[in-house]
């Protein structure tokens, strides 16, 4: 009979196994975005570099998976390089912090940065190695508020030239037909490698993921770069431990722009750098604009000196984003300055903070409070299409970036002079609310900015105020 | 030995469950369009309100699924107001009886309709409140024939002015990118509730669906709109059980524009309409057309005053459709006319019948007939990609809207004038079809009509007749 | 206690079961891609009918589950009439053997093919049936080499007019949302049937499949028509199982256009393809190029007479692939040549060997080697996006068709004068692979191809050769 017993146990097990697992299965599809509690998300796993780490959030997390994103955190130390790699994916990156230099290798564009002397192709020793000369594709200066749309299957590094550490997050959208493999992010290494392997695909045995080079056979890449063997072999770094973040000894000596603001050091780089030698890519994918600065005040979309201000990026300001389908916003607010309450009509939002901290609210279909807390530097919260959000700094400067899902995202804001009360007649307030014409007018008009306002203070207003931003 | 037995009708009942779920998921993904039999469909769930009521399709009915789509019918009784609610989907709409008045609030856009008199924002108290003006988004029209365009996160309310009930049809796109939550399609109430909660949702707890500002704390409300907590805690409407279309007390004095073929009322509201102040978006999206009839005969596709008419509305004649990936087609015919066999070619199409009754055959992939019956007014037949389909009417009159999962949906036809087999050689017809070149002939030439056709009468012709539409 | 151990073993077997099942399914979404071994494949299906075959490949299998697509190779006989189906998805051909002639019947458009003499569409019995002249769409030359772009809902016929089996293969864009069914290729028959029926669709009891007619009453195809029901019921033809191929009995006397090079037979002819009567449509669909030729060295895009050549067909060339999302290469390379190593940037590419045989080796996001062996004549292979691949010739001529996922599909290589390589700067290379300058000059310089290469010899190099191609 103790076997009988044992053998309703497991029986048992073995339902609420099933009962679990179907469960799951339903929520993952197609109720994804059944989301009746947000959290403020932080990486789940670590990826150990020489010379820096990157933090990879969790792209099961059912805020990330309802946005169709991953999200990534790289911390270049130092001199530290991030060897090129490509992704299935398209991204869009923001500098956090730090400045440094990157470089993208578009397929088919020309090489046109080039060493100031004379193209030296010949050498005979390492005696004379001095007189050659390099080339390569375009290296860019790149800085705190700098925002980079990046295509899939472009190699892409960067390298961190100053003296604190570059910190650089990325958005992966995954559910764009511009990804045509499953709804995973999947870095491919020209260079490099990952001793502890894509650790954030499920259901795949990890290894060690190595670069590109070490799949082939080597006397294969002896022939396709007519270099020997030895030489092949060492392309595919296979004692290599440092992971895809590398120390550089010595100078990094890479031909680069003068920094903006600066004159050119030399000539030859601006001609380099119009004399392409033309395919017919240069006008359109080599010469494509890829980076535009959020942090600049003066450029912002709204800006209140007492309260802080608002960039957005879409795709009438970086055409490229258009391809990509993604755009992104850049918000920095007072210590009780408040966003007022809006949605997001045809995008889902993925918010990072770069400083301070908040209190957000966010509101769901159901109009349940599905997110009451405290975000604060480098956490993450995903505002899915629709859901209404409210912001209100908590420390002396709140900063944050939104990645949208959308080139040209469109905002709903619930309170101000362009919202959708502002929009309705007073008769559908009065209606709708069960309350008297003058407090729908109260309701419509009191307040007169569009999108920041103070949020501490007595709630006592009888008639509007002067309008501003 | 009981007890042996009872676990093993346990562990048996535990297999059918395995199986049953196993199957169902096999059929969920990826053979979610293998449809063996249609039927005609109708809704599955009621939300009744205090002034009309909310018929909900199942759109996990695999028709449904396999269309991507789902399907709502809104029932508004006279004086009935549906309070602005916005979806996470495209959405295109027909109203299939009555008239009233739309507004939509586009994010953005100017309220560009003013009251006449003098803006006041001044008000000293109730006493003086009839000196003030409201000024809101645009107001319309809408009446039987009108197919409305809605993009996704656009808030939008219908008041019915008119003695009889006010019915809308609408379809939602939740295959498209414009959604970026999961396949299901939620309302978001920015007044107005439902007791019942979203009931089309499966594996979710249903609880009763409240407004946006419910989700709020009421001093975050009061903060961002200015007005007291009273105030804030009412717009939260707590204890309102009214649903979403509510009764209107007194009159609905909103700014309108005047009735389509009379003289505008005020100059004013002219000039309200064209005098916007500029933004750039103004001449985009803020004046974009989103509303055509299509119950004019005068402009009807297909015309024969014997047996009926065709309407299509695609992105040709209303571009917005191109962006929201959906179009609609208009149909009228008299007893015993016949709409030509025909498929779909790029689109799913989503029949909905307004008026009267009809056989319906539809023929799947596999050649078989997986419907053939009566469908009648209010009811609903999903005919996807490629399957062929052919309506007699057997009422008086069969009326219907077809909505096309794409912006230009391109129809085939099996028989008539613009035929496939007028477009193919002799010789096909001839050997695919085992008949002889008189047969074939007869096949491809008899029938002179493009569309409609007379279906009584005996069937035996032998040289085509004068052509007709 | 016998029934208690068997009962033991049920319930194991059931565990075994449900953790198979569960495995499957979280294999299936969301990690299809994670390819650890890739496969040459065959075709699973075989559908024999009267004058040649129809061979499908299994569209489950993972590497084309990944890549979205469905594969078919369809040989027909010298004589043979592959009769006019259409499919609910996007469609890109190739000839790959052979020659004959295609029609497709396009909705909307004009029969611009006319005979020569007046049109007679009276005729009184069989004696004068030769009076008659048909009329019908466009009908093509077809020959080796040439790549048919087909829209979904489209019917396409293909004859073989020439001595040899004419062989096309076709891929299927399951994934693009053309397709508005679930991811199943579906032909719809017009003529001819499938006694196998749809083998190759999962969870579907199989029935032979039969064309559009047959599941229409034959009474409503004799209304529609204007046929007796004799005549429509051999439309269904119920007792035909000669297939979808079938030979047609004596001359295919269908109007054709002179082949290529030739002189019109008649005037008329030529007229018949201009003078088009207008419906706006022709200007566009009708008229749209959807054929081009890949076998002409001499449009190559890269052509070297040692090695071989390769032509690309994308939407510049051919602007009905941007509607269509897909795009094709060529390539033909001789004994010995190597294509230098390179990986899709944003397509999925399906490679199908039409002559000969090469060794390829493929490697994942992972560094690891998928792949590594020979492909020889009527394999197919998957090639991810990202998925680096290398192929070398290893008969004496090597010949294959790529069709990729993308209108406009991006290359990159690893190597040769465009490669990603040459396109880093010189610290990048001696810092990521720990190499000496003198070696990071070698690996980026040495190779001055672009595409193609020797791949025999002994790899000993020390400085670039002349640039070639």
């Amino acid at each position: 009979m103790a076997r009988v017993s044992s053998l309703l146990s497991f029986c048992l097990t073995l339902l609420i196994l099933f009962h679990g697992y179907a469960a799951q299965q339903g929520q993952q599809f197609p109720n994804e975005c059944q989301l009746d509690q947000l959290n403020a998300l932080e990486p789940s796993h670590v990826l150990k570099s020489e010379a820096g780490r990157i933090e990879v959030w969790d792209h099961h997390a059912p805020q990330l998976r309802c946005s169709g994103v991953s999200f990534a955190r790289y911390i270049i130390e130092s001199k530290g390089l991030y060897l090129p790699s490509f992704f299935n994916t398209a991204k869009l990156s923001f500098v956090a912090k730090g400045r440094g230099l990157m470089g993208k290798v578009i397929p088919g564009c020309a090489e046109t940065f080039q060493d100031s002397s004379e193209f030296q192709p010949r050498f005979e020793g390492q005696g004379q190695s001095q007189r050659f000369r390099d080339m390569h594709q375009k290296v860019e200066h790149i800085r705190s508020g700098d925002t980079i749309a990046t295509t899939p299957g472009v190699a892409q590094w960067f390298y961190n030239d100053g003296q604190e550490p570059l910190v650089i997050v990325s958005v992966f959208d995954l559910a764009s037909h511009q990804n045509q493999l499953d709804r995973n992010p999947r870095p491919f290494y020209l260079a490099g490698n990952n001793p502890q392997g894509q650790v954030w695909l499920q259901g795949r045995e990890q290894q060690p993921q190595k670069n590109i080079f070490n799949g082939f056979g080597p006397e294969v890449i002896a022939q396709a770069l007519k270099i020997d063997l030895q030489t092949a072999q060492q392309l595919q770094n296979q004692d290599d431990n440092r992971g895809n973040i590398v120390r550089v000894q010595g100078p990094f000596g890479v031909i680069r722009p003068p920094l903006r603001g600066q004159r050119p050091q030399e000539e030859e780089e601006e001609e380099g750098r119009h004399g392409r030698h033309g395919n017919g890519l240069e006008e359109t994918i080599c010469s494509a604009r890829c980076t535009d600065n959020l942090d600049d005040p003066s450029r912002a979309d709204v800006y209140k000196p007492q309260l802080g201000y608002i960039s957005t990026l879409n795709s009438y300001d970086l055409p490229i984003l258009r391809f990509i389908r993604l755009s992104a916003l850049r918000g920095s607010i007072r210590q009780n300055a408040m966003v007022l309450p809006q949605w997001n009509a045809n995008a889902n939002a993925i918010l990072y903070v770069t400083d301070g901290e908040a209190q957000i609210q966010i509101v769901n279909d159901n109009g349940n409070r599905v997110f009451d807390g405290q975000v604060s530097q480098g956490q993450l919260i995903a505002v899915p299409q629709g859901f209404s959000v409210v912001k209100r700094a908590t420390s002396n400067r709140f900063q944050w970036v939104e990645f949208k899902t959308n080139a040209n995202a469109q905002i709903n804001t619930l309170a101000g002079r362009t919202s959708v009360l502002r929009g309705l007649p007073l008769e559908v307030i009065t209606n709708g609310f069960q309350i008297s014409p003058e407090e729908a007018r109260r309701v419509k008009f009191n307040t007169l900015e569009t999108t920041l306002t103070h949020s501490s203070g007595p709630a006592s207003y009888g008639m509007p105020r002067v309008a501003a931003a």
